[in-house]
């Protein structure tokens, strides 16, 4: 009698075929699915494992268009970033796979479902917090913390010797001295070698990006249009060549930008689990977008509500960040940045080299840049002497304190 | 009989000279004051400058080391930076000069400041709140706020006249089509042929730093040292040289960061008066100290504590560029700000190449970072089974907001 | 030959009837634009005295139902108080007068508005930030910050004289030793004997409440019904009376409120421009109000939805207290706010008693309180056990620290 | 052989000492740690029906004046208040408690500690947070989370047997059909009856604070004088009576507050567990030290000041609330909030009525109101003129707006 049936986030590697043929052991009817969010995979080679595996089914779903769309179109609106620094590659990942998997199951009549992630990161959180937000009455099988399961696979040999007596596959090449996890926007590195924060990543570890130091001595100049603060077309300036969907655009960026060898960064985060760790990641595409979202908001959008925004902005980074992307707040946060973004509108003329990228320019239909009103030879519209007005007002109150208590920055 | 006594900030160029033999005609005794905060300028040439013009007294003080200590430190231990782009070279400049003058101004008997800012800028603000916090009664004159100075001077050809009539040596090389504020932070360029927002930046205008395309081929790498917040020593790990006094490190670094061609940034930005404008910046140590900053920091500080102090250091930003350095707010936040530096204590290995800062490692004897905590490899005192329990209980919220109204984020 | 037409903003009273004549003066066409935002007053009397001024035309519009819907209905949903004490009854009545009064130039064709609010305060920047948002090209006379009409009318004397000579009616009861300023949300006092700070203010000062030691000595219970965060109706629970529409429900409420003295406040606040001021207010019906959607609104909203809500309602107060009810960043944060109480629906109790709102209980058919899920005899679906683990994981981090460097809260 | 050693917080009450006995039937030896916060108790018949029960030690700490001086006043310095709402007076017992049990832990050398609190509410996490965050390797045991335990005692009815089995004394006074909590600051009352969110809570239910349809029909007029933010002496005005240590001056206020029936509010609130419950609270002296701080703090402090400070206090009620009192933010947020008090100091007169709390007044040394400036009488220093020039700039950027765009938020 099967305990139920699991879908479970299947990869094709070594972990997740152990997990298939250990829920099985456990009495459970394995569904694997896997989504294909622009990961290099062997699609097919991973059905066909699954299947023999004894996988009741195998799900491949292409979600590289609703990951563009749905996910990293709303954090390029919301200029996320983790900490100042990490864009959120993996965290935004996290939620598409988590809704086709749920809905997989809700189909199926399955009442679980698993996953491969392990017990000291934020990936569980982020399956989990999505899983149960979508389907609250799912219950969730994790491997990687039940006792049983990780007493008895202390290491990489008690996979390698259950994947032999099971008759899984064995991946023949040797295992980089690290994890890593690739999607369309970017792909992290860490763990192994790269625990230590001191140590530096080996130069061979880039899959997405050129080395800075071997990349073209010419940069690509491109422009980049955007309407409510998402980009609709790329023109490479001087090729004439052009992208105008999302996956095309994206696509298009990740190769001008990796070819340069833009977005790589080595840094150490905070986890949501409360730990620090050291991560490595390299986001081509989301690199160029997001300095070239930057540059069209702040040139079409009024300087308060961009204040307002950075706000829900970061907010927004941390939500997602910690697995909340389907929470109320989240999907509040969304909805205003999305308000935000209305007048977003312009293209910018930026250039791409050597792991950098520098705006060149940008125009709009609907800036509030006013070229008469700010120039240095125009009078127009404005008199210089309100200005005076405005300082004094603006200094009553420092005044004030001043007379009553001084400054203590200054030097005395 | 003289209207009283004003001390000018004087640059020894041709405005601010025009200003002091203006001030003059008008009934002024002048005092010209010039800080020398690092800019590229001949100090002895414009004293003499400001001798030969009638000035009463000529003040020049180096200002470098308080530039260095007293201003770039504090914003560096912010991670400050305008609208996500802007490392407020400008902003950070104006108090430091302003403090000095009023220092004079006091000293001297002065009742009266003045300045050549113009009166569609930031800078005049800056200034200006400046004196009125540190020297409450004293009265500003602002020529370029004047009617019958701004109407009598419509254009350089005015001013050319006027210097030639009054004896003002005018410059006799070309005027760059644009203007630019220099000091050891930064050079910006703004206005002339830079208020398109569409044109690209002449490849030229740039002083202080290398064309990336033209800098060198190999990276350098150094190491910086950290101790509460602010850099006390830093090591060109190959050349094995190295600095340890503020104004030795920063200068060091804008010599590194320059000869790379790091830190230029093209930018709209929002000035405190409402418009928008466009400046283009280049800010090379300061570049680099920031990335190195931002690293140490998040390695050492608490994630809880940081999160709050990136809000601090967000409005501190602001304060500053709108010229609040000394407003008792700016006041505390910079307080809270050094009080979260305490620990913020350590090395960092960048690698400094073609217009980019790679952060390469860290190490800390402060640091949160538990390399045994995080590793995938070792259990140590972490129970997985408790990550069940934190993502159950963040979910109750989830499941129960799913269960009476669903997610609007979710395909349908 | 006419200077033009000015629409001014007329109360009826002493100031603005000198202006009104004063423009004339001038050389202005004058309408006299009078405002019903539930202030009692004779507006008829009103016309009929600037029609014998000399206006060339007179508008009275009853503006009490706009002020409910759209600008006490918005700050509600808000739940806008200033400086934690304020509920600004004038600050948001300027944006609906100044709305009327440029609706009024537009029609006219007036290229002027004229005010009569004085030059320290805050209302002349919310009247004209209001006026130039609406009607950018418009040109703004402001009496009381014209040097020939300021030193002119130095004292009440001056205005009197005035009056007479210009057969003006002049008042005939004594003036209050105070200013004061009334609509339906508020009645508000500053000036004259309440500058000084430590002064009580008189017993009979109060116009719109009862004395709560002179109010009923029996409590009257209400209920009132919110839908999209703003009340639909209040029931008077034991006389079975109730009110349905905007105004009258406001108007009940005011009438309830008042009965028992409720909202009396004596504060010290922040001016935009940088003075601290006392102010008394009395807000009856808006203190029982916001009370109840306090209530209903932590009952149905999401607790992360709220956290945000809550800063961007302190942001909200901020902007209409200084006047920017129409900026591009309160009509943002107002879209926002509304966002948020799409679900705010239902009924709360309260007791309204000698100057107090009492909360007695609520209801929603959208309330996400599960009374089974947080009964402590109930355990539902809810495993204890969770708790462990999120409180194990939420230690994670403060262990790490102690560990490290102890906590400086602790006794040593 | 013993397990080990438990300090187990022990109230006196029938389910800590159930607690205690099954401790021991488990093989535990017991501390018996009693804090007296200034709940009502008879401590020393705890301390004999704790000995009685096999408590090895018996610890009764009189905590009253370190609650006042180290968790009451940094939340007043905070105006901490929780959801608009709740000031906090159970969950800032709880750091207190939790110190004491931690320091007699380690001075016993108990490995373990334990506590009765529920495993859906918050002060298991508030408890257990404090004590791994002072004694990171502590053991915690939490018996209503031990499925041993709580599946053994599913109600009252078995705790009654168990009692009566083990000798343990059975309370003769039939139970409340609520539970409440009690200390200095407050007593609150929850579950039971009171899960029903509409039901109104029975008027004998009140135990700290006089029913205001019963309470005095004057009111009593105090002057509190403030120094660093906190009170220092508390003057009745009419009687001459004063009081001038932390905890008389508290005791006095809520002896006050409590005759007036000051500080009831009947709330629900979001459980940091995610759930909303429904709390009905009484805190008089804590609302009365509330309202007059707040007086005394916008009157001392700089309004810029005052906003950041406003926000850090947000997050200290959240990070309190939540349980974090000893964690690296909430001792940063709390040097920060220290800072900000150190000019809060002055007298504020206010009544005490029925339920209310009345500002009368105030004064003090080193207050930045400045009558002569803000009075209507005086021009002073301040030129009406100046607030021409602050306006229109202030409007610069809404009439660009609103060439471009209008105003979404006018009638059409």
């Amino acid at each position: 009698m099967s305990k139920g049936t699991v879908v479970l986030a299947y990869s094709g590697g070594l972990d997740t075929s152990c997990i298939l043929v250990w829920l099985k052991e456990q009495g459970y009817d394995v569904i694997a699915y896997l989504a294909n969010i622009g990961q290099d995979e062997d699609f097919e080679a991973a059905r066909k494992k699954a299947e023999s595996l004894g996988a009741k089914k195998v799900f491949i779903e292409d979600l590289r268009r609703d990951f563009v769309e749905d996910f990293i179109w709303p954090s390029l609106q919301a200029n996320a970033v983790y900490e100042d620094r990490y864009l959120l590659g993996t965290a935004i990942a996290r939620p598409c796979i988590a809704r086709g998997q749920v809905e997989i199951a809700r189909k199926e009549g399955a009442q679980f479902v698993s996953h491969g992630a392990t017990g000291k990161g934020n990936d569980q959180i982020r399956f989990e917090l999505c899983c149960y937000a979508l389907y609250p009455e799912v219950k969730i099988i994790a491997p990687w913390r039940i006792p049983e399961f990780y007493n008895r696979f202390r290491g990489r040999t008690d996979l390698m010797e259950y994947a032999q007596k099971h008759g899984i596959p064995v991946p023949v090449t040797p295992r980089a001295p690290w994890s890593m996890d690739a999607n369309l926007m970017h792909i992290s590195y860490e763990s192994g070698i790269l625990e230590n924060p001191k140590s530096h990543a080996p130069a061979d570890l880039y899959l997405m990006t050129k080395n800075p130091e071997d990349s073209p001595n010419a940069p690509d100049v491109l422009e980049i249009e955007f309407r409510n603060g998402v980009p609709v077309r790329v023109v490479h300036v001087k090729e004439g060549k052009s992208k105008d969907t999302p996956l095309d655009i994206f696509s298009y960026l990740n190769e001008i930008g990796g070819k340069h060898g833009v977005g790589r960064i080595d840094i150490v985060e905070n986890r949501f689990i409360g730990m620090k760790s050291r991560g490595i990641y390299e986001t081509p595409g989301g690199t160029v977008l997001l300095k070239a979202h930057l540059d069209i908001e702040t040139f079409t959008m009024d300087k308060e509500v961009r204040r307002i925004k950075q706000g829900l902005g970061i907010k927004f980074s941390e939500l997602v960040y910690n697995g909340f992307w389907y929470s109320p707040e989240c999907d509040f946060v969304r909805h205003c940045v999305a308000k935000s973004q209305e007048n977003v509108e312009g293209k910018v003329q930026l250039s791409v080299f050597k792991g950098q990228v520098y705006i060149l320019g940008r125009e709009s239909p609907k800036s509030l840049y006013n070229e008469e009103l700010v120039s240095m030879d125009v009078q127009g519209d404005y008199d210089p002497c309100d200005a005076t007005g405005f300082i004094r007002i603006n200094a009553v109150r420092l005044r004030e304190h001043h007379r009553l208590q001084g400054f203590s920055g200054t030097k005395q």
